[in-house]
């Protein structure tokens, strides 16, 4: 029998899929159970994105151009300047999703054994994305007593070596919600530019922040017009995360020639997609407001709820919609397992993504967990006092 | 500046892509262009797929499971088991059209340098795919005289090494239309067993065999039962080029384990377009056997006005709807782009593509186009029409 790859050997699993048969073995059992594990947002999609799709008047579903098509990608440059981002429509490249435009980007900038510094800790995908490209992610600690601000600029430049293409970061962050300073991402930019490196910026959550925040681009910062690369999608900003479009936006004329060629290779981007996410930029700035409003209702309510419980240290998330809480148990992967398997509180209990797998450190984050705050305060309420209670009866 | 990847300066343009500036060059000279260069069907999608998006009732536009739904791979397995092919959703992945399909089977059985044998010439991205996941393809040289027919399996043998991983087929083919026998499946069947290689087949055009010809697919060959993987589609199936679904289908464990990995990464197909594809499924035989008849029709009349042009050699099909034509012309891609540049036949000249890009031996198929007969009889008999007076006053 011909064996698989080494590759596909090491590719890593999702940091919840351990957790997958156990929450059907509680589902079977009749409980209910909270989804505090996922980034699927409840939010609605915006109805005008929804109707551009029930409208559409195609008699053939032909491929659109492979980098999207030029009236879609200057409607996507023409948000971005609106947020201070000063791109053109042929600096886009329109993608299956950010996945896939974080494919395209290591792809282009990186080979074999080439390495990327990471803040850890990251998205968990950023591992699969790095095994399938063939690189290596070297990570960069960043602590929850900081709540996950930039490790100083000495760490990072410790890490670079020959090998080293790019850092790459995630502004607002999942899984921390950390928002970097303009402080912060000039830092970045030093550093970049010093040792002529990328920096990648994972800015899907863009919008989302809270208390004044505002979010600063590595694009609006003019010294990295060669080196800033910016993966976006639309699955967040408009609660639309089965379109699978993205886009990767860089003003390095080699990297859109280089990306392009990826992007040929697939042909096209999804079809109707496309048509739902051009009806989604016009979407009004009051449903953005509205979804502020509520998330940032549910983070006051959710931080607030998880300090309350004895010994749960929490990250302060200032955007996107995740958190980390740091537990007084050992081993958090057993402990989701035991929510699942053998908790709950009046017939009910809740799934939580075990921190360790957003982490490149072997050991580090074992004793925290990921909370994504798309559900509704009351049931958000509901599920840390499941957690507080489980708490009180663990033990590892 | 930080520099792009080997990797990136190393990945394949389309054979087209240096002929796009000259065929603008022609629109802006109000010259009528006749592709023959695209594999985009001019076929109505079905009705019944095309309703079921124009009246979804989603209200958010949310991730689908990373492997696609059980009812939809469920329904795929019920085509495959109505086609010969005995297998379960559980051996179905779904993916992002046809070529993630390939991205997917290129990583979960090939590691960087190991090598795939492809009978050439094939269809051209399978060179971006193998650059892409850092793998050499190795050709076997199949030849226009015998219609493409599988080269003699002593030539594959001659290629095997410890780097072999695959070897890929593309049946019915695209570029050359040839339709492997159940004999030369076989054969392939034999020699993947003796070394222990996986029989990786790309079969999307599997409804499109004309003169009787039945499909023979590689999941038919019981032996294969470990060694299979076969790449499937809606883009032609169903004239839905633009949905973006695909499927990877194997029977092979550590193979469907491996690929759910990349699967996960990138989270989930598009939703839309699974909601298109799994209506696509319900559409009548009649449509088939209405686009059989008109591909067939076509088919005649291209390869019969063909070989009415002194010097043209045509390699027959059998299946698909591309052939590759012989020209008694030095460099095609000159030839070609001279078509758009100062040629016209009253207002009118052709676009084809180059067939050396679908050869990966340096110099082969210099002399040859691929046309994809993807426009209806009428302008198949202006364009072939166009090609001879071309030829009767073409120097190279």
């Amino acid at each position: 029998m011909p064996a698989v790859s080494k590759k596909g050997l090491s590719m890593p699993e999702s940091p919840i899929r351990k957790l997958v048969p156990y929450a059907e073995k509680a589902y079977k059992a009749n409980k209910t159970v909270f989804h505090l594990n996922i980034g699927q947002p409840d939010i609605k999609s915006p109805q005008i994105a929804m109707d551009a799709v029930t409208s559409h008047n195609l008699e053939i579903l032909a491929y659109t151009r492979s980098e999207g098509s030029e009236l879609y990608r200057n409607k996507i440059a023409g948000y971005f300047q609106k947020h201070n981002i000063n791109v053109t429509g042929d600096e886009i490249i329109v993608t299956t999703g950010g996945s896939e435009a974080l494919l395209f980007a290591m792809g282009s900038i990186a080979d074999t054994d080439d390495e990327i510094i990471i803040p850890e800790p990251f998205y968990a995908n950023y591992n699969g994305f790095a095994t399938a490209s063939g690189i290596n992610i070297v990570p960069v600690n960043s602590k929850i007593e900081d709540n996950f601000a930039l490790p100083p600029i000495e760490e990072f430049e410790k890490l670079i070596t020959p090998k080293t293409k790019a850092i790459l970061i995630c502004n607002p962050g999942n899984p921390t919600g950390y928002l970097y300073s303009k402080e912060e991402i000039q830092k970045l930019a030093k550093i970049v530019k010093k040792h002529d490196l990328f920096l990648v910026a994972d800015e899907v959550y863009r919008e989302f922040t809270y208390d004044g925040a505002k979010h600063y681009s590595i694009l609006e910062e003019e010294s990295l017009v060669e080196n800033a690369i910016v993966i976006d999608s639309v699955s967040k900003r408009y609660s639309m995360c089965g379109a699978r479009i993205g886009c990767l936006v860089t003003k390095n004329k080699e990297v859109l020639k280089t990306a392009l060629k990826f992007a040929q290779a697939r042909l096209s981007p999804p079809t109707f997609a496309q048509i739902a996410s051009e009806a989604a930029l016009q979407t009004p700035q009051s449903y953005f407001d509205d979804v502020i409003v509520e998330y940032k209702e549910r983070r006051d309510t959710l931080v607030k709820h998880l300090e309350e419980i004895p010994g749960v240290k929490v990250g302060h998330p200032k955007g996107a919609f995740y958190c980390i809480a740091q537990l007084p148990v050992k081993n958090s992967d057993d402990f989701a397992q035991w929510l699942l398997e053998s908790f709950d509180v009046d017939g009910a209990t809740i799934m939580v993504a075990p921190a360790a797998g957003f982490y490149s450190t072997p050991g580090v984050g074992k004793n925290q967990i990921r909370i994504a705050y798309v559900l509704n305060t009351e049931s958000l309420i509901k599920a840390v006092h499941i957690l507080k209670e489980a708490l009180k009866v663990y033990k590892d």
